[in-house]
Parts: C-alpha cells; sequence; structure tokens
C-alpha cells in the first residue's frame, strides 16, 4: 500500500509527545497530499470554477476552504494571532452546504486565479506544520480542551471534504475530468447475488463514545444513549445495482404510494427517473464514477438517497408483506458490532473497501464478507433512518459551535459505515455523519425487516424565545449570583413543607418543572401544572428523559446549545414521585385535589381569570393544607382582560394593589401564616439582557 | 355671629390635647351642619336626584360622597378597619369631576332613597366623633403622617364641597330652590364704580407651604418656590357686571379675535353669549344667585369662567393698546400680601366677603377696601393665567393620591383669593385651587398690565413608559440594593478619571445627566448628550431647576409621582458645570471635541450607525485622552438596521461578539487597559419588574 492511501487516523492520547507530534505532522501532511491527488483529476485549473452541482459553490471555494479552516479554527482557539490572509479566510469560510440560488449569485464571488489559492493552501501549510513544530505538548496528549484540537479537527476537517469533493467531481462532465491510475476503479463486475434477509439477535446497544477515547470525534459522536433492539431480519449484501433495477421496472419512479411525501416532492422536483449517477445508453445502463463511465456493474451496490432507498423498501414490502425499512442507527450498530470486531486505526488491512485501501470506486457487493453478511462497513455508505440527534451529554465544541447542531432538525438522516474513500474519522466506528435525505454521497442501503418502533428522537433543542428564558431559569445558574430561583423558593418553604413531607402537592405554573422536581424532594407525589404545552413537553421530557436541550440566546444572532441534566441536579431519584399536565389554572379538572400543598409560581399573574382560580383553589387543598404564592402582580393583557385583574388598578378612588384583592378573595378560607417575602426571579433574554421580577412570597393555611 | 358660620380653620399644633381635640370636634360638627343647612335650600328631597349640570351627579352623590369620604380615607390609611357600608362607600367615592357623558349614563346607577342616605351619613358623623373621642393625642398635635390627618381632611374636603355644591344648587332650576334667611344676599346694589389700573411694586414673592405651618393644606400647597415679580399695574376693583357688560356690548362674545383657541371653541360649543348666570330679560338683566333671582347688580364682580375672562382682557388689551392680562399666581400674592395683613385663622372678623362671614352672595366691587384696592381677597375667586403646578419639593399625601396630580395637566388653571362661601382651608392664604379653564365657581377676575413674560410651569411629571425606567434609573434606588448605578459607574472610573481632574468631559448616552452630575465633581467641564429630546429635556431641567418630577409605574395602573432634587445628591454644585445636548452619537457636530475623557453609557447599543460611532470617536479626544464603554451590546432593530451591526452575528462561520467588533474598530487609535468588568444595571418598568442588564465596562487610552 502506497504510503498515502490506507492512512490511520492517530492515536491522541500517544504518551510520547515527540511520537505524537510527528505522527501527526505525518498525517497532516498526508492528508493535503492526498488532497492534492484528489484534484489532479480535474481536466486543468478551469475546471475548478464549474459548478458540479447548481445548488453548490464551484471547487476553487472548497480548495480554498480546507485550508482557510484550520487557521479560522486556529484563530477562534486563540491558538494563533495573525491571520494568514484574511480575505480569503472570509471568501472560503463559510458555503460548504447546499445553498439557496440567491446566496450562489456569482456576481457575489469574484473567486481568486488557482495559483493564488495553490500559493495560499502552501502558506497554510507552512503554518500548521511550524506550530506542529512549536505548540507544547506532554504525555497527556491532545484533548478536546488543548489547542492542538483546532489542528487534528482541521485534518479530520479535511478528510471529510476529501470524499464530499469527490462527490462533486463524480458530477463534473466528464470531459472535464481525467481517470488516474491513481484513483484505479475496481476491475470485477458481474451478475449480481441473489439477496436474502437473514437473522440478527436482538441485544443492547450502546453508542456514543466518551473523553477518555483516544481518536478524533466531533461533538455529536460525544455522550452515551442505549438501546434495546429487539430480532431483526437484515439483507445478507447491500441493495445491488440490479435489485435496484427491478424496483425501477416495477413503477418504482413512476408510482407515487412507495415515497414518502417529501421523496415524492423530491423526485417530482428532479424528475428524477433514474438513481443519480446512472445513464441510459443504447447498450443498456452506464454508471458514472469519479472520473470515468463504465457499463452499469449489477453487483455492485446502488447509490442513491434515501428517500430513493426508502421508496425501494417501501416497494419491497408492499411486494413481499414484510415490515422491509431501512434500520435504526442502533440496529444498523447491533449487526455491525456482531461482525467487525476491529476499528480503523486498529486493522492490518481494512475487511472491505474502504479507507481507499481497496480502489477509488464501489466494488460487488459480494466481495468482503463479515460473517454471514457482507460489507457491513465499507464499499458504499448505508442510509438510516434515524435523523441525527444529540446523545445525552452532547457537548458543543466551542471552536466549530456550528458543526452538529443546525443538523439536529430531524432532516439529516444519519448514513452509517463509510465508503471506499471514507477516511480518518469517517472510517471509525462511532463516526456519525448526516446529510439531507436528498443528498448524494457514495451512500447506498441495506434493508431490513423488522416491525419494531423507530424511537422517536424529536428532541431539537427547544429554540422558541419565549421558552428558553424559563429553560434557563429553572435549570441555569442565577445571573445575580447565589442559588437559583427555584431552588431557592424551595429552601424558603422548606420549614413550612418539612411537616407535609410524604404528601402530595401540586405545582401551578410549572414551567420545566425545576420546582416540582424540588418539591419532590420532600412530597411523595407532586403534580406539576403549566398552561403552554411546550413547557409542559420539556418538563415531560426531563421527567423521562433525564435531560432537556435548548438554543440560549448570548448575544445579538450568536447562541449557545445547553443540554441540562436531573442527574446534574441530584434529582434524578424524585422524576418517578413528579408528573406533569397541561392545564389551565384557572379552570382546573377535579381530579387535580386531594393535595397537601400547592405551590403557584407567576400563576396568579398569568391566570387567565385570577379571581377564579384564587376562589377555587382551596378546593384543590387539604384540611389545614398549605398553599404559597410566588407572584410579580404582572398583569399580561394578552393573558388576562383587564376586567379580570384583581388588583393593580384604582378603585373606589384609592390604589388597590393586587395583593389586597388576593387577601380578601383568599380570607375566608385561608390564613396568611407570615409577613410575605420578596424573592428576585431573573428570565435571561440574552447574556447581558435579562428581564427581573421582585416576586412576592406569600404562605396561607386553609382554614379548614 | 351665628355660631356656625366664620368658624374658622383649626391650629393643628394646638399643644393641649384635650383643648384640640374638642376644637376639632367642634371643626366637624359645624361642618356637618353648614352642609345640612345648604341642602335645606333644595325645595324637596326630590331635587336631589336632579342633575343640575349635564355632566355632573346629581346632588345625592355629594349628599353621600362627604360622608363617605371621611370612611374611605381612614380605611386606606388604616386609622379604622371596618366599613359603615361598603356598598355605599363604593357608590359614593368616585364621580366629583366633570365625567363624560357615557360615564354618567344613569343606569350605571340606582341612587339610594335619601332617608337611607341621611342616615347613613348619621351613622359616619357618629363613627368620626367617636375616633376624635378615642384617637390618642399629645402636645405634637396633629401632623402630615398622624392619624388625625383623615380626619381634618375629611371635614376640609366637606368644606370645599359646601362651595361646590353652592354651584350646583345655583344651577338647578329656581322653581326647584328655596331662598332661605340663613342664606341671606347682599342687599345693597347700584351703579359700578369706575374701574382704573393702579401700580403694584414688584418684589420677591416665595410660594409654598411647610411641615410647621399649623393649619390644614392640601398636598400642592406644600413645598417652596420663589419668583422675583416685576412691577405692574392692576386693576383697583374686580371687574364689574357694568365694565364686562361694556366687552358684551363690544361683540366680545361674536369676535373670535378676543378669544384663545379654546375659548373659541369652548363658546362655539355652548352657544354662549352672555356669562352663566345672567338671563336677558324684557327689562334688562337678571343675576341668578344660590337660590334666587335678582336684577343683575352692576357694581357686582362679574362671574365667569377663565376662558371669558381671558377673551375680556384680550378685548381691553385692544382697546387701550395696554399689555391686559389676568395675573399670574405670584402677582397675585405680591398684591396679596402688600395689602391682607392677616389670615382667615387669626382675624376678628373677615376683611372682605369671605368665610360666610357676611352674605351668601356676591356685593358690590366697592365695598371692601384693602388699601387703595379692593376685594383683594373674597367677594368671588379671581382667576389667574397661572395653570397649576407642584411647588419644588411637593410629596403626595398617601391616602389620597389623585387629589393633585391629575390637576398638573397644564389645564387647569388656578383661582385665588376665595368667594362669599369659602371656608375653612379655602379662606387661607397659602390655598391654592385650580379648575379647568370652562369652569363656573363663584369666580370673577381682577386684571392686570404687564409686559412681564409669564413663567412657564411646564413641568408635568414626566409619564412616558419609555422615558420614566431611565429616570428611575439615574436618580433612584437601585432596587438590588448597593448605590445607584451611575454613581457607582464614576466611581469605579474614579482611579482612571482622578488624573484628569479639572479637565473636559463628554457623557454619551447620558440620559437624564445623573451621570454627567456626578463626572463634574471630577471635571470643570461636562457635555452630556443623548439622542432623546424628552431625556435631554429632564436632564436640562434638573440643571436649571434642580429637581425632576415623573410618574413611577408601580402595579398596574398604580402609579407615584416622584420628585427627584440635585441637592438631595449633593449634586447642586455641579450644575454650573455641565451642559446638556441632544445629538445623534454616531454622528456628532465637530464642537462635540477637546475632550479629555469620554463615558458612552448604552452608547454603541443604541446608536444609529455603532461603525461610525466608534470609528469617529477618537476625534474627539484629546491626545492620550480616555474612552469609557459601558454596553449592554444589545441591539434595538427599530434603531440600529441589522447591516450596522459590529458584532453579535456568525462571521465567516463564527460567532463574533460586539466587543470583538469593537475592538477591531477601536484598536488603530486606542489601547485597552485594563480587562473589562461587568456592572449591572436595572430599568424598573414596575415595582416588581425590571429590565436588567449586565453592563461590559472597558476604558480605552489614545495612542496619541
Amino acid at each position: 500500500m502506497e504510503d498515502i492511501k490506507g492512512i490511520r487516523t492517530i492515536n491522541l492520547r500517544e504518551a510520547d509527545p515527540d511520537k505524537l507530534r510527528e505522527q501527526l505532522r505525518h498525517y497532516f501532511h498526508q492528508t493535503c497530499n492526498i488532497e492534492e491527488k484528489l484534484y489532479e483529476t480535474l481536466a486543468d485549473d478551469s475546471v475548478f470554477y464549474l459548478r458540479a452541482d447548481p445548488l453548490r459553490h464551484p471547487l476553487v471555494f472548497y480548495l480554498g476552504h480546507t485550508a482557510a479552516f484550520y487557521i479560522n479554527k486556529l484563530i477562534i482557539g486563540r491558538v494563533i494571532g495573525e491571520r494568514v490572509n484574511p480575505a480569503f479566510e472570509s471568501m472560503f469560510a463559510i458555503g460548504v452546504d447546499e445553498m439557496s440560488w440567491d446566496d450562489l449569485n456569482e456576481a457575489h464571488y469574484d473567486w481568486p486565479a488557482i495559483p493564488e489559492v495553490r500559493t495560499y493552501r502552501g502558506l497554510v501549510r507552512a503554518r500548521v506544520d511550524k506550530l506542529i513544530s512549536e505548540l507544547p505538548l506532554d504525555e497527556r496528549g491532545i484533548t478536546w480542551e488543548s489547542p492542538w484540537w483546532g489542528v487534528i479537527m482541521g485534518i479530520e476537517h479535511q478528510r471529510i471534504h476529501l470524499e464530499t469533493s469527490s462527490v462533486l467531481i463524480r458530477q463534473l462532465p466528464l470531459d472535464q475530468v481525467r481517470q488516474l491510475d491513481f484513483w484505479a476503479v475496481c476491475p470485477e463486475a458481474g451478475q449480481a447475488p441473489e439477496n436474502a434477509l437473514l437473522p440478527v439477535e436482538g441485544g443492547t446497544v450502546k453508542l456514543g463514545k466518551d473523553d477518555s477515547d483516544p481518536w478524533y470525534g466531533w461533538d455529536n459522536e460525544y455522550g452515551s444513549a442505549a438501546f434495546v433492539v429487539k430480532d431483526f431480519m437484515a439483507s445478507k449484501h447491500l441493495v445491488s445495482n440490479a435489485e435496484f433495477l427491478e424496483f425501477i421496472e416495477a413503477g418504482g419512479y413512476r408510482e407515487q404510494r412507495f415515497w414518502t411525501e417529501e421523496g415524492w416532492s423530491w423526485l417530482s422536483w428532479q424528475q428524477a427517473s433514474l438513481p443519480r449517477f446512472w445513464k441510459k445508453a443504447d447498450d443498456g445502463f452506464k454508471l458514472r464514477l469519479m472520473a470515468c463511465e463504465i457499463p452499469l456493474p449489477f453487483n455492485w451496490p446502488v447509490e442513491c438517497n434515501y428517500l430513493e432507498a426508502k421508496a425501494f423498501c417501501n416497494w419491497k414490502a408492499l411486494q413481499t408483506g414484510r415490515p422491509i425499512r431501512l434500520p435504526s442507527e442502533e440496529e444498523w450498530m447491533l449487526l455491525r458490532d456482531g461482525r467487525v470486531k476491529t476499528d480503523q486505526p486498529l486493522w492490518d488491512r481494512a475487511p472491505g473497501n474502504i479507507n481507499l485501501e481497496w480502489w477509488a470506486s464501489s466494488c460487488p457487493v459480494d466481495r468482503f464478507a463479515f460473517g454471514d453478511f457482507f460489507d457491513v462497513i465499507g464499499n458504499v455508505w448505508q442510509w438510516t433512518e434515524t435523523p441525527i440527534y444529540a446523545f445525552p451529554g452532547f457537548k458543543i465544541h466551542p471552536i466549530y459551535d456550528d458543526f452538529s447542531v443546525p443538523t439536529f432538525d430531524g432532516r439529516h438522516n444519519l448514513i452509517k459505515g463509510g465508503s471506499w474513500i471514507s477516511t480518518g474519522n469517517e472510517a471509525l466506528r462511532k463516526s456519525r455523519y448526516a446529510f439531507r435525505r436528498h443528498f448524494y454521497q457514495h451512500a447506498g442501503f441495506r434493508y431490513i425487516a423488522s416491525d419494531a418502533q423507530l424511537t422517536d428522537h424529536d428532541e431539537a433543542a427547544e429554540s422558541d424565545p419565549a421558552i428558553i428564558p424559563w429553560c434557563d431559569a429553572n435549570w441555569g445558574d442565577n445571573p445575580l449570583g447565589g442559588k437559583n430561583i427555584d431552588a431557592r423558593l424551595v429552601e424558603l418553604l422548606q420549614a413550612w413543607i418539612a411537616p407535609l413531607a410524604g404528601g402530595k402537592a401540586l405545582h401551578l405554573g410549572c414551567k420545566t418543572g425545576r420546582g416540582s422536581f424540588e418539591l419532590a424532594r420532600t412530597f411523595a407525589s407532586v403534580t406539576g401544572v403549566d398552561f403552554t404545552t411546550r413547557l409542559i413537553r420539556l418538563a415531560t421530557q426531563m421527567k423521562e428523559k433525564g435531560y432537556i436541550r435548548y438554543l440560549r440566546n448570548d448575544e445579538g444572532e450568536i447562541q449557545s446549545y445547553v443540554e441540562k441534566q436531573l442527574a446534574d441536579f441530584g434529582l434524578e431519584t424524585t422524576a418517578a414521585r413528579v408528573e406533569f399536565w397541561q392545564a389551565d389554572a384557572s379552570n382546573l379538572l377535579a381530579k387535580f385535589s386531594g393535595y397537601d400543598f400547592i405551590l403557584a409560581v407567576n400563576a396568579v399573574e398569568s391566570a387567565i381569570n385570577p379571581g377564579r382560580f384564587l376562589r377555587d383553589i382551596h378546593k384543590r387543598l387539604n384540611a389545614k393544607g398549605m398553599l404559597a404564592l410566588a407572584d410579580g402582580w404582572s398583569w399580561d393583557p394578552e393573558i388576562t382582560r383587564a376586567e379580570d385583574r384583581i388588583g393593580g388598578f384604582r378603585k373606589d378612588g384609592d390604589p388597590y394593589p393586587a395583593f389586597q384583592g388576593v387577601t380578601e378573595i383568599l380570607e375566608p378560607e385561608f390564613v396568611l401564616l407570615t409577613a410575605p417575602q420578596d424573592i428576585w426571579q431573573t428570565l435571561r433574554i440574552e447574556e447581558r439582557c435579562h428581564t427581573l421580577k421582585k416576586l412576592h412570597l406569600s404562605i396561607w393555611k386553609k382554614r379548614n
């Protein structure tokens, strides 16, 4: 094997700093070298300016991009202070993804000459090489927090683009590219094997990597999640061109019933009738490879997007009467782990067509066996049913904060297993990449038969600006210092509620539930109620999954992704004692009664009918039960009609504060236990901008 | 003199508690008695339900109102705990003033029977009498803070209504009222004396009463103001019916040119052609008195509203070519104090037709001489040019917080001097009553000739919800405790600015000027600049008058009137060193330069063009000058267009905070002196609801 191909991602915990430094230097240069080799495929420099895909930048952008990325990340990580070429580092910074047509208007871009970009690449390469020589390194190796992380991130980023650019080159006109020996395609082709469904035994799958993992990972790979996977059947082979042709010939691209709505919409827009790289010729089908065209090899894996793969499965399901679909991420992993016992950095030679260790193309689907299955990894990526999501424990790497989060939108499905050109992190067991479902990579699929329900990972970080401040108020730090407001409130109540320990509590205005969980340290059962469904959804997620995520607004358009775990607050044991309901506090169902204690936070001021709420509340309490009101008496005209307010106006000529109204309503049923006190509540709008409420806390005891 | 008339308001500082208690009891009962006497004028109880004025309640309301007022004020003052009749105390609470027609819809009211109201009055009278017996009293007497204040306020309130009800009775049909001997009218009538303008020597007038004044005062009488009044001429007599008739016969009610816009608008609406109580009869004019009609006495003072008095003056000015107008409050007081050497509680018998010591009507304008002038006090109230305003030092009495503030609107002009039925506080030298300019009381006028400019008291308390929070932030307490933010900010800067003492400072985003005044403790000259004219107006008022007023929002519709004085902060001596300008910080005139120090607070985030502001700012500073930025980096899309922001967005794919933008712009000209620090800024929206900003404070030195 040539030194430039089949490179392994390096062990970042190598304890010998000199060795690690040189391994990294080698990895860096070989990454640059292989990328240069890729671009040699272009007929000449003018091809860099052609747009291979109508919604993507021309390749000149990517030529500059992988170099500029190092500098941009090292600048933002404060590893280096000086830019190499500020104009290039701005021009080549963003635009990797599919764009909208107006963003791509070429009038916005004045691409530089290729020699200039090559010179720039050389300067960056020298700068990074120098940095590799100079950055301090010790026996702890390179960790997520290390300034070195920007270097290894740059290398792995470049390796991703090695693959994505190979796809773009594959989309260029054939006469603009050259088939080089270096990128030799697999010479093997023939009839496809008969596919078959073979059993996969169920089991528990653990996903996610922890900080001790020695190999580079993108932020979305960290954290942990566990799944119990049922037994299923999986196709022995990846779906071959021959097998996919059956679908086409059965009217696959003409019959809407096989397609998801999204799929049919894409097909109609694209006028697609064949997979993207197939071409119908007089003498049958051709297959476009990266730099050449060959007769369609029937025994190679079909390459398609998720939407086509899914339509195939639906057709197959109808045809066979079996629950055919794509595997979920965890099903895919269960199948893999039973059959691949090694990982890229550790293997002698790749057990499949991956890591550029075999060919610069796919190969027959029966070429690489892994037990009774073939192509468990390698050859082409395999689409899954799972939209990418964050594992619990996910955190963003600060120097590349939008690598993953924008893809947690339910519209990017995971691809697994890697292709012939997947190298570096891409070829690792724990890598996770996701693309829009209509996107093309060197990707195909294996189908499975299973009636197991797919796990819903609809846990996109909360982004509603009306909801986020409550996430932060409930689970974030108190910006004024001291205890979090909900924890503090329950602490203030402790002396009063201690005698009620083991009883039943109702928490009105529970928001995302922090106070309810806190109350459940004392009470045997706590019901959290809020009028806002989105808040209750988060409270319930916290109970059921133990975490919530939200996008916190930091400054202007800058946001942070935040995950909060119940366990971080020592509240995981309370979850079983808490339940949440969406309800209007002014109009509670009869079932919300029999409580020993009621805590109502911001509940009067945000009640639709605060008078009815207060007149009714005693019915919810057991005899001698207690009621705590923590309220700002600040009415929202969108919620409480002026005529339904119970104070905060002039009555018979004199000021009539809300608490006077509260007192007059409650007094027949309650006695005020102690002088009310004030407690500050902050709602974070931005890092430097908050809403501050001085809550008025009063504690009442039901007379009988 | 009968014991029921000619009563004097009592000395609240009487040191003998028993004596004071009995004086108060006597004053209370005689006040009730005289009011009863007034209502005896009505033909029968049915008259209580007639509406004397189409925009006022019928007299039944006032019958209940003066009693209910005692209970309402004693309840809100927490002097008593139990109401006498909650329904009555609500029904009779509000509606004294002119109302809009829909508020008066009688369908809203179900007035009780008169015997019921009389019974209620009896109960209240007994309750107050009992209170007078029981409330503790010592040698300090009765002060503003005393629970007794509600009692004396109730009595004085009843005495106001004695007069205002007499005006309403005067508006009832003649056949519905009875002329009683008790309310005997003046029998003297005849030809009017020739009026003449006599000189009044100018001088200094001090207005306002302090807490040591022994006689009851309404809150608007307290505080102090001083004026230098120029010499002027004043009419020897009040304007008589005869003199006013000249105006009428000269087309006074037909020619718009004599009238103010407001006056003409009123006249057109009312279709007025004569003063309200005149009636044209076959045998000449009649004059309606409270309970009878008499031939118009030409030598009695005309009674009219301000608008008519003003039109007369304008006519007279045109006719004579002299600057004829009504006196201001201070001119009126200068004239009075030179001629009336006593005050109601101290005189043996009233020196004029006032305090019910002579007749139950006006009398001839040449009946009571005060030196060379007549009717300096008494006979009828005298309209002035001065809309009522708060003296510096004004504070609201908490049990009647809307007695005065609603009249500080520039639409209520002061009347002075009292009428024949002005008793109690109304008859005191320092009393201040004001009515809408179209209102009728027993009021006429004296004209003066003066070319002195009228003082503009346009100091209505600031009520703009966008401005008030800045008043409070600048001059109020820090709701989080500790120093006021502006004082704290200048304190934090002290070490840096001390070496620049005696120099010149610019304060951008000065709001209502607190920071500018604080900086002027150090600098010889401070220029405060803000973009918002209303803020600069307040800052300028603070400099020029030493105080500002604003209506603070407390809770819902409940507001507090707040006055802040420069002297309270020890800043009065700095005022001469400070000046304020309205200007756009992004586009400052060249004159704003040559500074040693610039403090810009919230100035970047609220700049129209923050980039231009920052690029330009070094030109304003002397060499080695210093710049302090305290900013929340929180853009308002109404002010700063998205494309003009200098941070708070993603740039080339990475977060680009505003301070990074600031740093890049400032660095060529400035060096950052120290690590930025945070300082909390609160903006009070309501007592329990604030906006909280964490300002980022950075200090820069100009390179050269």
